[in-house]
């Protein structure tokens, strides 16, 4: 029987190179954002919000970045049919918004990413960016 | 007319009694769990998230256990037409999810137990594996 | 530059195994106790209330629990001349309220565990054999 | 009568150049720290928790950063003997640790940096660079 189990974690050198790739993949597509990247137990380890980004966007990004961070997928595989219950149940921790994307890398899930301000497919490019920036692709 | 009346409270050798089986019966289902046990007025008694489980589960599986707690009945036998009402007056409390169910003894209303990582039927079976251990058996 | 680096994290074995010493000790010491277990980020992997114990010592335990995880030492290492400031900064989250120790295996923070309903020296005595449980000793 | 009047805003360009200086500054200290930067009205600019930094000082950090902002001063301007009953009146918002360095170009309140995981010391050195870093000095 085993008491612990190997791990990984981001490092903030991750982090910022994430951020980086966030900022010009958004300045590319000409839409500011904001950008919330939680660890594998959904704690905050970077955020950024955009110049003209929309300051609310901070909570749909984070509920985002928890929910794929929590399930281990993109946040938007939460099932339709069941979004506005898991939601109600958990306080609006979890939400099947676009826009959510695990971090996972051989194997360990590190955590996860959250776009919010822009379209679904903008902030999903946003958040796919980031992931590129250390290594990650689909 | 009596000032009082008796009640039985779950011990925390049931408890450990019901997460050593709720542990035993999710890892032969392979699939991870959040499990949350309540007594009779919601308030947590125990609780374990399991290696791999989803961290958000956490709260949904409270809510579960809550709600079959406080209705003294299965959480999803909320019926589906007042499910979106219900949890919006509760301010997420009550949830018709599947995978609360009430422990009951000899007429008792102990608590609840909540399951949540897996999908409704995984969740009940866990949650009854422990109800079984403590000896309540549908 | 490294994007990750390595960690480990509590099984739910080493977790079981943590709750089940922490309840021997606590009823040698016949002083039922609240035992919250928190992950590395303090997020909640486990807890139990004992039978008895005082149920909003679920609370002080989960911030002892949370600011040793934070700290890397026990909770009542946070300097007396700072406690309440830093008590009111953080909403409470950190407490310099002893019966709070971290949980570190081979350098490596894996969480943090805290213990309220008795004594500092009983809520301490508990989580020391929860941690001994795993095999970390002082 | 003006009906308007001119401010200035951070750029998410200043605030990359800021965090940048923060993590080199808070490396060269061997101290890894969280920093917090919020806009003139309190509002979460930018964030990041270091490897290795406390994951509660996110919390003090984000109270140091909003207490510089609102009061155009360093964070522990806040006289010692009016400390708790500021602290109570506004809910842990306004703190008088130190760490927290009002943003001011020109006469334009641009916000706030909280840091927070090292000493006082260092926490104000880190956010001396960030500052250092958009050509604010003292």
């Amino acid at each position: 029987m085993e008491w612990t189990q190997e791990a990984r974690v981001l490092s903030h050198h991750g982090l910022m190179a994430m951020l980086g790739a966030a900022v010009a993949k958004a300045e590319a597509l000409n839409q500011p954002q904001c950008i919330v990247i939680v660890d594998a137990s959904g704690e905050v380890l970077a955020e950024l919000r955009m110049t003209g980004a929309k300051f609310l966007s901070r909570k749909s990004a984070l509920a985002k970045a928890r929910t794929a961070a929590s399930i281990g997928a993109p946040s938007d595989a939460i099932p339709e049919a069941v979004r506005a219950s898991i939601a109600a149940a958990t306080g609006g921790a979890v939400t099947g918004l676009p826009g959510g994307l695990p971090i996972i890398q051989g194997g360990h899930r590190l955590g996860g990413i959250g776009v919010g301000s822009g379209s679904g497919d903008q902030d999903v490019a946003v958040g796919r960016a980031a992931l590129a920036a250390i290594g990650i692709t689909d």
